[in-house]
């Protein structure tokens, strides 16, 4: 927690109204970037260098319970920790399996609850997160996770923030959770100012039902690089980096237009070209970031290949090795075929 | 054959002697680019955008023999041709064998050849080539083939040219051996003169008798998008690409630098980030060009690991899957334990 942060948080909260309830409770969907998020312009309030595009993976993400504990003071469980642990007087569980203070789930959860403290006499939470995400999908809860916090926290305070709002507050705890406020093809700003009030999320206003999401995990091995350490090394070293807000830019609006004119081709395409160019970003820098497995080249050629065939399907990789694949519903069936370990996602249900 | 390159040679050989011989002979080197040719700026005089730097690799490479044939419509296997086949009355034979005139090998020599054939009243060749590459080793021929060839032909003609000229003359047949007309290191100047008079490689002077280069063939499937097609989808689609020409400047800077202060590290960090550099150029064209397979992710993970743990080898990667080793002699038996197929490689004998 900075000064900074501090400051943030209390000018987002400036208009907020005050209704408190025993117990908040919010569901936020996961989100899966189509024109990446892609280095930080400021660490402290998670500003990103490159605005961002999204599509939310409807009813898949967290829904997240939250109240205020008693006392702090009353509990064996603070008493108990050690003088290296933050104190974080909060129990955090995660699918109900409460989590000990010094893992780094609860470690995240509470220094962002530490934000919000003062405005709740300084008193610890009990948060139960559950997450409906396969464990096996190889999909972040991070975004879905901070945007459910902070809108249950919303919940418990009465605060009756807007969209963007909650936006602003979730991007501290993970910058793609910014996005996860909203359903549907979500469009996280940049921004350009340095105190962060205007680089939020917003929905772009498009219903898609045939569009699909497939998500192919190929390993479920612990990133080497963690994505705020591989952006900063990737930002600082990768000479071909300075091409990439342009082009993050380009794809943006590409992606915007397809969507308008439900140009499934276009839209696959900048999508798969930009995934593929932040992962370029990461192998050039030094020493080289390869989040891919010889697994993830395999797929991507085999998406090349069936591609080439004629069955439209694009693929896009985050800061890890597991491909997402992006169809229509009239090509299911087909892409099942030729990718039999997929699970399926329908975004609008 | 264009009227440039007609008028490119005649330049070239303007001041040439003229001492003919009955045959021909001569050896050059395979090439091994520690900072990346990638992209062209002319297509019919193979014109690059960026300077590379090269290390020979000293007694691997071709040996060509040439002499002016007999007649040429005295040979059956010209009267053979069918009329879709170039005019090409030259008997090609590569490790032997006599290359039937429609492979792609003959193909290549005899166009080239068809550049000069004029100064030698239009006759036919007989070319013997002889590589001794091992089949194996995933190394690219044609660097040595044309540089082998040229000197041959000017062995023949008596012209008597200096390397600069022959560099010039070797790069119409492919780019890269414009460097293979020398031993040790080598730059290749990109010039930027449209009539591709001051585009030609020099010897770097230095003479580094430790320098290891190793090589791990991983697969030998034929590229499915050659290196010609291949740099001008990178040139006209990758929006990462402009800024490629700024880094191999930088690159050879470092380089140059490093062979100077026998740096080995320097030297391997700025090869290895070169090669992926340019395969990160490949990877945002669209379509996507991914040369790297499988086994490449994993041996370029395990070049990471080792070198994490302590041994200097850094690694490059042409376009293709294979990976080559940068180390020095004192670390040949950990390399080689690290990897076993690798096949190794004294450039300076």
């Amino acid at each position: 927690m900075s000064d900074i942060q501090t400051q943030f948080v209390k000018n987002v909260l400036a208009d907020a109204a005050s209704a408190p309830k025993p117990t908040g409770s919010a569901f936020a969907p996961s989100n899966i970037a189509l024109a990446k998020y892609w280095g930080k312009r400021a660490a402290a309030l998670n500003l990103p260098i490159n605005s961002s595009l999204s599509i939310s993976l409807g009813a898949l993400g967290t829904r997240t319970e939250i109240r205020v504990r008693g006392s702090v003071e009353a509990t064996s469980s603070s008493l108990d920790r050690g003088s290296d642990v933050p104190v974080a007087p909060d129990d955090v569980y995660l699918n109900g399996v409460l989590q000990a203070p010094e893992t780094s789930f609860a470690r995240r959860v509470s220094s962002f609850l530490d934000l919000f403290r003062p405005l709740f006499a300084g008193r610890g939470f009990e948060v139960r997160t559950e997450n409906n995400i396969p464990t096996a999908a190889g999909l972040a809860s991070s975004a879905s996770g901070f945007a459910a916090l902070v809108m249950a926290l919303d919940d418990l305070a009465g605060w009756g923030l807007d969209k963007k709002r909650l936006s602003m507050l979730a991007r501290l705890g993970s910058g793609s959770a910014a996005r996860s406020v909203y359903d549907g093809f979500v469009q996280w700003n940049a921004g350009e100012n340095p105190d962060g009030t205007d680089s939020f999320a917003e929905r772009v206003d498009a219903v898609w039902p045939d569009f699909r999401v497939g998500v192919l995990e190929l390993s479920a091995a612990e990133k080497p690089v963690g994505s705020r350490d591989g952006m900063n090394r990737t930002v600082e070293t990768s000479a071909l980096y300075e091409s990439w807000p342009a082009q993050a830019r380009r794809d943006i609006e590409t992606i915007r237009t397809a969507i308008e004119n439900r140009d499934f081709s276009a839209l696959g395409a900048a999508a798969e070209n930009n995934a593929l160019a932040m992962h370029a970003t990461m192998m050039s820098a030094w020493p080289p970031l390869i989040y891919l497995q010889p697994e993830s080249i395999e797929m991507i050629h085999q998406v090349q290949r069936v591609r080439a065939e004629g069955l439209e399907v694009y693929l896009t990789i985050d800061a890890g090795p597991n491909l997402k694949l992006l169809f229509l519903a009239e090509n299911e069936a087909a892409v099942a075929a030729a990718f039999p370990e997929l699970q399926l996602i329908k975004p609008f249900g």
